[in-house]
């Protein structure tokens, strides 16, 4: 088959395919399905589900391009979180005096926080006004443009994404996701354009979450590791056990790990989770350039209150934007300027995966000492 | 007719019936319709419309199964908001700093008001922030899944609307309403469940409204009273005539009153409102181990700014939360566990109804004198 | 062809005329068409535009009867915001602490600015919380009916839209837009009805916008100017140049000017915007007895960052609401009453229309002199 595209949805022209559009590439066994979700805080949800047959993975154009959930053969790879979405925007306010209303849409697998700011909802100290909400606004924007196009094999779907106020941040996304047969993870590049005439800032994190089956007691966090250190006293007091999981525990307080990776000599470096067996597991490749500092989130709770480890390479921690502006963990685009971030999630289906994905970390550490700090640093914490 | 049943909307399966939406049994004499709102800002909300011929009334799957309004024969059963809804919950900013966004929807004849919290918005006293939005959020939540079914001549709605904030609140409501030839009103059961791993505190009130014509100069509310206080200075200026209503007067200031109810041995008890003849009415049945306080709430303003009265059982009184939680008026719910809210309304058609339901109130009273207290009480009043 | 008329949708009756509705009347040669937008922030946007051949222009009926665009041969008329809408009011935040939710969907040639305040975010200097938000609420509301109707070659196109809450203010703008053969502009009458039974007071502010092509280096304001006044220090340095536009330039802080102009014994008064070369411009007219104030907003920033100005007739200046209720810039509606607003844009497409619209004003200007501030009016400005 030839190079196929088409256009999902485009602000600009009003044109969106009817429901339950199905795009089907027998020569490259790829496949794309789109429905819109009609009911409760779902309705009016576009989802895209793009498979290869045996890996398949559901983006939300309605939510600033969202990973919903992925599956690889029978196994299902994200989390359970309370939250029964995908929650349209509408039912989401993000800004609400709290700061923490981001809460109420949370269940994705991956869900970017930005693009202004991300991290703990920040007040203005003064006046006790919202100025900075939790984790930012990308991942409640609707996507204003999307495509899918097949060709050479390989699937690629993009979506355009805006977070744009008049007088302020004029910022664009453009995201591109892409699979190909045999591929049991999808690959990504998010490009982050400076529309202004002016100078702009920028955060960015990519909130990658997994529950079971591959958290488990007995989970590990393996990655490359420069430096780590606790965020809080909570975190440090388990400072021991940062990168094991434990079973879920009813009312589990939250532990945060901050870290600096070790990469190879073009800045790509990878962070896996593998379960307690070494027989399946997630990996992250990402180049460190781009994504400087990763954020391990440990919140082994009851499985109803959403048992889920969230493994989040970014541009800074989700420290209160004000607190990592001071601390240079900001980025700067130039008027008209443009950034990119490339990000592959790969799901490890049995030891062989594991095992290769971990001699690949191990040779990134080499002989380096991890740096494990027992107290929080207090140039990479706020709190 | 066999037992028949039909999934109207289902946010896990994406099951959502066709508009205008049929159900109609000949044997029972038992119809639904289902229509969705178009236009304004009622756009995209969901009406189901509940008949035995003679009563029929209209439930809000979309605003979290509240009842718009009730007819029986050609009389009008609710009230004339100067809001024109039902209003879509996307165009209602329940928790915009003032914490009084609620009221840009509220039209309806019954609304619950939790689930974490009703009553007065509150706000933090040092940061001046929104804590607590007025009357909380399960009215603007939409319903996950809405299904009906038609048994032994008596047709059920159940509705389940989520309550969840991730780290936060975990609460389900299930309800239910039931209606059967002859009735001249509805049967609703309301279950909560906690689906946190831990305990959880949660309030509920039936803010159930009525207007003219059974509201008018001269009508009278009626309950086996075991005490009643004015809630503010306004209130007590006029306790000598809390349970009864003056015609529409402009600019009216609304006069609220707290009491305690009587029962029998099983809990259950009524409250009415009735018309200055006495000639139709409504009742509210429940039972007060499930909901032992009552707000009457007199707004007898003028028609144009919405002429109405309150009847209002909660498991509390609508002051703001802090307070009503240092004075025991909070409900505890164990981890998974669950909780239940009957609830009757009944429309009384004539003499002989409202003398019946006031036979049965004068029961309840029996020798018992209403303890009417002049001022304000300090445990049930914050303001 | 007979007089016609036709519902586009009412909320009262739920009538909603299917997708790509086209009114077309052979006769009058003027046409209308709705849609409904489907994609990204604009989903679920009504627009309708209406032609007369020529002339054509965008109504919002989502968004307050605002007018999106206009469109003169193959003239654009309006301007390039860097929001791409029309965006949905549901992914516009108007009160969000900040107050300036507002500008995520400012894009429009005219949007109304009102009803219950306009200007500036206010908060309460006690608390820091939000109390009127920028612009207000109005242009966030959607129409609840809209109609349309052609008779003696003439089309109206009118639109309810009621600004509502319960407890607070109540009021009701039919707005009504007119168009005939060989016009190159509309006619629009407001007609505001307070709903309630006691008086309201409400601020309304004609928010109109151009760029390119109208806007270029060298284009000039002109009116009959009674007095002018810089807002601030910013707009004071400049007050030299206080009619005249300068080319886009990165970073340029907006300029404001208050203005209040002459009119004829009627008191009807016209403002215009001409190019450099005075071959092309667009008028507003307007009577000064229902619009007293003119603001004058100069923001020539990049292109890229929205490169507008604002011509802003209203019954106050775009001050923080307090502060105009102290200088008695506030309508007051009588329980029941109403006021109207006439207003009508006019493009001029060449140098003979400009010229006539000129001498018009140059009339009303007379032997007069401009009162000229060279610093803010204590009574005009907050700021």
């Amino acid at each position: 088959m030839a190079a196929t595209s088409k256009t999902l949805l485009d602000s600009a022209t009003n044109e969106y395919v009817a429901d339950d559009f199905v795009l089907s590439d027998p020569d490259s066994g790829l496949t794309l399905r789109k429905r819109t979700l009609r009911c409760g805080v779902s309705a009016g949800v576009d989802e895209v589900e793009i498979s290869n047959g045996d890996f398949s993975f559901v983006v939300l154009p309605t939510r600033g391009m969202s990973v919903h959930r992925a599956k690889c053969g029978d196994e299902f790879i994200g989390w359970r979180s309370p939250v029964n979405g995908p929650v349209h925007p509408s039912f989401v306010d993000v800004s609400e005096p709290s700061g923490l209303g981001w809460l109420d849409g949370f269940d994705e697998l991956l869900v970017r926080c930005g693009l202004e700011s991300n991290g703990a909802p920040e007040h203005d100290p003064t006046t006790g006004r919202l100025v900075y909400p939790l984790h930012g606004r990308i991942g409640n924007k609707p996507a204003q443009k999307v495509t899918v196009s097949i060709e050479d094999d390989e699937l690629t779907l993009t979506g355009v994404v805006e977070e744009i106020r008049f007088h302020f941040l004029k910022l664009r996304m453009t995201s591109e996701y892409k699979l190909r047969l045999g591929e049991t993870g999808f690959r990504l590049n998010d490009t982050i354009e400076n529309l202004s005439g002016s100078p702009a800032e920028m955060q960015m994190l990519y909130h990658t979450n997994f529950g079971a089956p591959v958290l488990e007691s007995g989970s590990q966090f393996v990655a490359p590791v420069k430096a780590v250190a606790p965020r809080d006293a909570c975190a440090a007091k388990h400072i021991d056990t940062w990168d094991r999981y434990a079973a879920a525990e009813t009312g589990f307080e939250e532990q945060v790990y901050f870290c600096e990776l070790l990469s190879d000599a073009d800045g790509m470096t990878r962070a896996m989770l593998k379960n307690s067996m070494g027989s399946r597991g997630v990996a992250l490749a990402f180049n460190q350039k781009q994504l400087p500092y990763l954020t391990l989130w440990k919140n082994t709770i009851s499985e109803a209150d959403g048992y889920v480890t969230g493994i989040e390479p970014g541009t800074n921690f989700p420290n209160p934007r004000t607190f990592e502006g001071e601390h240079g963990r900001v980025k700067t685009l130039a008027a008209g300027g443009s950034t990119s971030f490339g990000f592959q999630m790969e799901y490890l289906a049995d030891e062989e995966a594991v095992s290769k994905s971990e001699s690949t970390i191990q040779a990134l550490q080499g002989a380096a000492e991890p740096e494990v700090h027992e107290a929080p640093r207090r140039d990479w914490s706020a709190s």
